[in-house]
């Protein structure tokens, strides 16, 4: 747990956990649950959320590793060819954030013993990289110290869409404490949050020593940690699926900010590092389209072979496709085609989006 | 010219005629050069529009004649195949409304000596067939007398869509002198027309004797006349090609109105049937959606194989393709899905759908 590292070389005791799940319903009929979120060019940059989420992390992390549904296993492998097929790990059945990365966390430490592990959705945008590799080594030195920490995005308005993290006392040059995690907040008390300047939002990025995870674990939600335990003594022999399968179904579903980060910051183990991240949580189209620059027609195009025509249509996103698509008169409308399936809606009612695929089977 | 006929039986001595051009560009990606709206089943009833006005003129027509595009004529030969291919006149080029007709009435003539001809766009929706048959019927007689008989449409509203009619005397139970044929008005003129009670809608309908029509050609566009005089004695023998490739791209470019309607009723030779046929130009995707009905979802929905889901999109038209379409928070939303073109608007933007073609050629 000592080792000397290089700034800007990747640090060898560090393995970034990359959780690989969630359909993304708003995004339909691009995300389904065959073909979800993390698995798409949702920007149109060449790269799926998961390579860019992949090749974010490889500068920093001297290993990665992905735990992902069972069926979406082997297009993770296909998508990041780097990846040794032992480093992604494959979940039966969804069982929350926490079964998911402590089983990392105890596969890795029974392969390498303990080290310091960094967890990062697969489905986010950021835009400033190199930020974001500056808060993660700040997060990594604070982890060593044996504190869970969370790195917490610097709001730029009173968003009520993500839980807040109320920051205290300065612990490093980069690091506070963690006063509390709230839930999800009106926008009034996201206006009073952000006011205090102690406020950032939380975006379910977490850097810890396995041994630290797993012993808060232990104390916390001890069936899960025996669990993922048996479980990862057995990943690396001929009994992974026969102990898998006994086992899995019966770990507690708790989210990681239910099962350690609330109950760890109340005890003041949690460590914040506030970073100005230009980072995204694209849920629905509204989000996407806001993320893109619109061409000279006024529509915003992505991942589309043929001409995309508009005539008072500013603000229109059009995804996918390999026709012809003219939008006329209709300001800030999606157009989503697929090969079986084309959603026209606007980005105001974006949200209701996640009843499309409901609507298409009737 | 003084055939005997029995009420509801066609009539042997009328031939019915059909010019079907226009393209209909406001009804893109249906409505193609290569496939026009007459070609369409635009309502989705298992007819084309060509198909229907053929259909609600054979109870009444000894004899129906097709005037087309060349490019379009193996297609009406195919849509139509109780016609005799020789019932089908190909024009080379557009030369407008006249000079198909007179070459109809020409050729009619040269074949079968003088009859009652009666011209019908082969695009219009008329909803009340029998109204229809009695107003021809109606007309046929008068038009035996030495008339020009146009029937003229009993206005729903002060369109300013469509030119008007202004009728005067009676002549019989059924028709009524032509005072004037008048341009579109404006809202507030169409207001004044229909308090008079005298003004109908144009849409273009003429019935005549053919002798009568080149009669009146002969004065006013002699050269018109002797144009398709030329080409129809011509028309059945191997000169065919030769004369009609060098006597149809002198003829004028006039339409009926202009060379006969406007000029012979000045001289009191047209007469007007007024009738109340639930008649329609369906020149726009708004004008379409009005004729139809929407399904549960509040969606209208055209000529699709697959599921339509909508949400809060009352009005909301759906025309085509082989995939499912949802459409979720845009009230009256056109989307017409084409395997080469996708257009999305809506109802109030249709009159704009005329430069769609040309964006997606951008």
């Amino acid at each position: 747990m000592s080792v000397t590292t290089t700034p800007g070389s990747a640090i060898p005791d560090f393995a970034a956990v990359i959780p690989a799940g969630g359909v993304g319903s708003r995004l339909w009929p691009l995300s389904r649950p065959e073909s979800p979120k993390f698995l798409l060019d949702l920007l149109g940059t060449g790269k799926t959320m998961l390579q860019d989420t992949v090749d974010r992390l490889a500068p920093i992390a001297g290993r990665t590793m992905v735990v992902t549904g069972a069926a979406h296993r082997d297009a993770v492998v296909a998508q990041v060819p780097g990846l040794d097929p032992e480093s992604v790990l494959a979940e039966p059945s969804p069982r929350d954030s926490m079964a998911a990365i402590a089983l990392a966390a105890a596969v890795l430490e029974h392969r390498h013993g303990p080290l310091v592990m960094g967890s990062f959705a697969a489905d986010h945008v950021i835009r400033k990289v190199a930020a974001f590799d500056d808060a993660v080594r700040a997060a990594i030195e604070v982890a060593r110290l044996g504190k869970v920490v969370t790195i917490g995005i610097a709001p730029t308005g009173p968003s009520s869409a993500y839980g807040y993290i109320e920051s205290g006392a300065a612990l490093t040059d980069a690091a506070y404490e963690v006063t509390a995690f709230t839930e999800k907040p009106d926008a009034t008390t996201a206006q009073t949050f952000l006011e205090t300047g102690r406020y950032v939002w939380n975006a379910g990025m977490f850097v810890t020593r396995t041994d630290v995870l797993l012993s808060h674990l232990a104390r916390l939600q001890p069936t899960l940690e025996a669990g993922v335990r048996t479980i990862a003594a057995a990943w690396d022999t001929p009994e992974r699926d026969a102990v898998m399968a006994q086992t899995w179904p019966s770990l507690t579903k708790i989210a990681i900010d239910h099962a350690i980060a609330e109950p760890v910051a109340a005890e003041g183990g949690v460590a914040v590092v506030p970073a100005d991240l230009d980072w995204y949580d694209v849920g629905d189209f509204d989000s996407l389209a806001s993320l893109l620059a619109p061409g000279d027609n006024g529509a915003i195009v992505v991942g589309r072979s043929a001409v995309t025509g508009a005539h008072n249509s500013d603000g229109a996103l059009v995804v996918g496709g390999d026709k012809a698509v003219v939008v006329i008169g209709v300001p800030d409308v999606i157009v989503i085609d697929t090969p079986d399936a084309l959603l026209v809606t606007t980005r105001s009612a974006a949200q209701d989006v996640k009843i499309a695929s409901s609507l298409a089977q009737s």
